[in-house]
């Protein structure tokens, strides 16, 4: 393991993440926050730039070259590394602990959006700001990663979904990387524009379009409103809703489209999947919001689209408190929130195509016993999937299950907490949710689990967000020999 | 499909089955229910056997060959008809619905002990005996099927536990089988009889040391106190959890053991990861019982672990009303429900060994992605494991839990459930358990639920207990065919 060359590169991310933090400043000084809050977000941002410029420096040298164990180093290290300076503005800023503020990060760099703000308006908007820039980040950070650099690794976990003619040809590797990345970026950010510019079109103030605009298609969930969309007109919901969807759908599919292919959506087995889903999930919960709670027709359909599409796409804004929706509700809620959305996209959870693929697999063995001698092979969107990608993918399923497991019994260990809030809280955090139910529903807040579990939460939340794997092989001993 | 076979040998079943009502019918005699009571019981038996042997003889035919799939038809069909002939002294001597009544049987037979009553004790006492037996049988049909039938056809879903010396060698295989379904029905009485005579020794007066007997080593956990196992000094909760625990192993190993080598229990891998589990389960909730629910450590202890046990086992038993307790311990009992004990013994859920398997493959893939072209081998008890087993145990956990969320889904339509009810209800059926939390608590009955979902529930307790594919299989349209 080249430690040198890994400090090298974790050091460009500090000081790019240090830039970023100027964005909140800039934020801070157009919404006339205090004159301190933003100095003091412009010196955080100045401070970090040149604590990650003397790294680089002290560990600059020619002849790095970086191989597949070196990627996995970068982005686990960078990641938490990424952390600790976008934690920096509300530990200067505010009277939180780091605690806090790193859990408030690492929920938004890792498009989480659990807060532990229990008073969002008294923060700086500065900062308000800053926490939807490390959704959208985080999100831009994961669509590239998991799209333009994991697969190339040859990494099963994300080549499942790995952008189309992408096979790992030798050299061609770097820049086609880079060719995948700079497309990617420029839908991402178009997408955000696009998003903005309606919810202002809509009537919402600038300053909350921008900051929703940004954990919309981060599907990071954070919002500059205690409120959340409590209380929002059914256009905002709905606009929310396409781009949430939009969002959490394999970039493959918008590259394509851009390209002119607009209807690739509908021939994808997985988009197929996840909008039949959708449809079936948001049509149950309008029918009891209509009889149960008493709901129009129109608010049942506009409240049970915009919180199916919330918590399949991993997003986590409410529109109600779904907390108090009738049991068969949160139940769908519930299991939609270990599906997730589409692979190669901004969303957390197994990923619909993941589901396919099992359900599939699962079909072929039954059938195998039944004529034990056939060859009968797996098909995903008209193609053969080879034997390592299913085992993958099982093997991915099961950890996360197993992690999913152990999280929610470390959680239940928070004092006053039961078993719903402990049940859903893990998901919320491992698929990168946000809101669970009960305790930790979408009206309450994470403020008041003891600090080890927060931090317990935060490992959650950053395994979810790396599928696992990425992450878990960097903390086996023998990773770092050689 | 030969179907008159599969008939022919179902009919056989319905004979035995109602040979074995005149059982409670002796019961009923001996424990002086009112004449008419043990008359009909009587009656139910006759009917039974005469309907069978009808259906027998109409279907009888010298040039019988049986196949793996006429195999499976038997097992699946069978136990449907066998339910139905367990259910009618219900039907006929109570004003129990026919949903109940197999509802009733079904969870007896497949040792998932959930009921519908509400007053036990108000009922004859050869239907209280009735119902015990039931669980005992059920819990010697699949002690008998999975390590003496299904692993000689092949089905991977079982191999992982058969006895062993036991390869599927052309000609031997049907005396192989009945010479190990013999040593297997030899162990499961002669624990059963050394259960009752214990539990008579601790002054638990005859009728329900007997009753208890067939329910304890089945993991049946059917009472016929309405108490169950509350108020019990500990002597007796010990006994019970010794005898639980031996019930859930392997009975391979009991099988060796009776061959002279009585440590083997330590030499097995699952068994040691079973008791290891056992042990740090009962620890940290006997710590929990001791701080928050100021029981004394010994009363502590006697409830930690005869409950763990109880549902480790999946037996069921309740000697507290668990639902009361903390929320890790309950998070505890829940996971421990997922897991069930050993394979090859009367246990639910997906079995220590699954886990097991897949946790280590889970950590060989992980391994794979640091060295891509290492080759490891998954050793279990000192034995690689082929490829086809491990996708066999993947596949099952994979159908296992997608199974448990729909049965969770449907339940929640219950009127007037909650999460946590439905969440456990769904495990507690599906992993032939018997009780769940809050409104399924052990305190508490299935008796409320609407029919309908009485029924899903009996599907679940049916495809649980016969390993899910099992059943699928039989219900592929192809299946049939030829
Ligand atoms: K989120
Ligand atoms: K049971």
């Amino acid at each position: 393991m080249k430690v040198k060359a890994v400090i090298s590169v974790v050091s460009v991310l500090i000081m790019v993440m240090g830039a970023a933090v100027s964005f909140a400043g800039i934020a801070s000084w157009i919404m006339q926050d205090s004159l301190a809050d933003t100095q003091g977000i412009f010196q955080c941002s100045a401070f970090s730039i040149l604590g990650g410029l003397i790294l680089h420096l002290k560990t600059r040298d020619r002849n790095h070259e970086v191989n597949p164990r070196e990627v996995y180093a970068i982005v686990t290290v960078g990641w938490l590394s990424v952390c600790l300076i976008a934690a920096i503005p509300f530990v200067t800023l505010t009277n939180m602990s780091f605690t806090d503020s790193y859990f408030e990060v690492m929920s938004g760099l890792t498009t989480t959006g659990a807060t532990v703000l229990t008073d969002i308006e008294s923060l700086p908007k500065g900062l308000l700001f800053w926490r939807c820039f490390c959704n959208w980040l985080g999100g831009l950070g994961i669509v590239i990663l998991s799209m333009a650099i994991l697969p190339f690794l040859g990494s099963g976990a994300y080549q499942l979904f790995k952008a189309e003619a992408t096979g790992p040809q030798s050299e061609q590797v770097t820049s086609r990387a880079i060719d995948t990345a700079k497309i990617l970026w420029a839908i991402y950010v178009g997408l955000t524009i696009l998003c903005i510019v309606i919810y202002r079109y809509l009537d919402m103030p600038i300053f909350e379009a921008v900051c929703h605009g940004l954990s919309t298609l981060s599907t990071g969930g954070y919002s500059p409103l205690s409120s959340s969309f409590v209380g929002m007109p059914s256009p905002i919901l709905y606009v929310s809703t396409f781009f949430m969807m939009m969002a959490a759908t394999n970039f493959t599919l918008h590259i394509k489209a851009l390209k002119g292919d607009i209807f690739c959506y509908f021939r994808d087995e997985e988009f197929r999947w996840y909008l039949a889903t959708f449809l079936f999930a948001l049509t149950v919960i309008a029918f009891f919001l209509h009889t149960d709670a008493g709901y129009t027709w129109a608010q049942s359909f506009a409240h049970s689209t915009f919180q199916v599409a919330s918590l399949e796409t991993s997003c986590g804004f409410a529109s109600d408190d779904f907390n108090l929706w009738s049991t068969p509700s949160k139940i769908i809620l519930f299991l939609i929130m270990f599906m997730g959305g589409c692979g190669g996209s901004t969303t957390g959870g197994l990923k619909v195509a993941r589901i396919v693929l099992l359900v599939k697999y699962t079909f072929i063995k039954i059938k195998q016993m039944i004529l034990p001698h056939s060859l009968i092979n797996l098909h995903f969107n008209g193609k053969r999937v080879n034997d390592e990608m299913i085992q993958k993918s099982l093997a991915f399923f099961f950890a996360f299950i197993f992690l999913y497991a152990l999280t929610a019994f470390s959680l239940s260990f928070a004092p006053g907490i039961d078993i719903t809030t402990a049940l859903s809280g893990a998901i919320a955090c491992l698929g990168n949710m946000g809101p669970g139910f009960a305790m930790l529903g979408p009206a309450e807040t994470f403020a008041w689990l003891p600090d080890w579990n927060k931090w317990i939460l935060c490992g959650a939340m950053f395994l979810g967000r790396l599928e696992i794997f990425t992450v878990i092989i960097v903390f086996v001993p023998n990773f770092w020999r050689r």
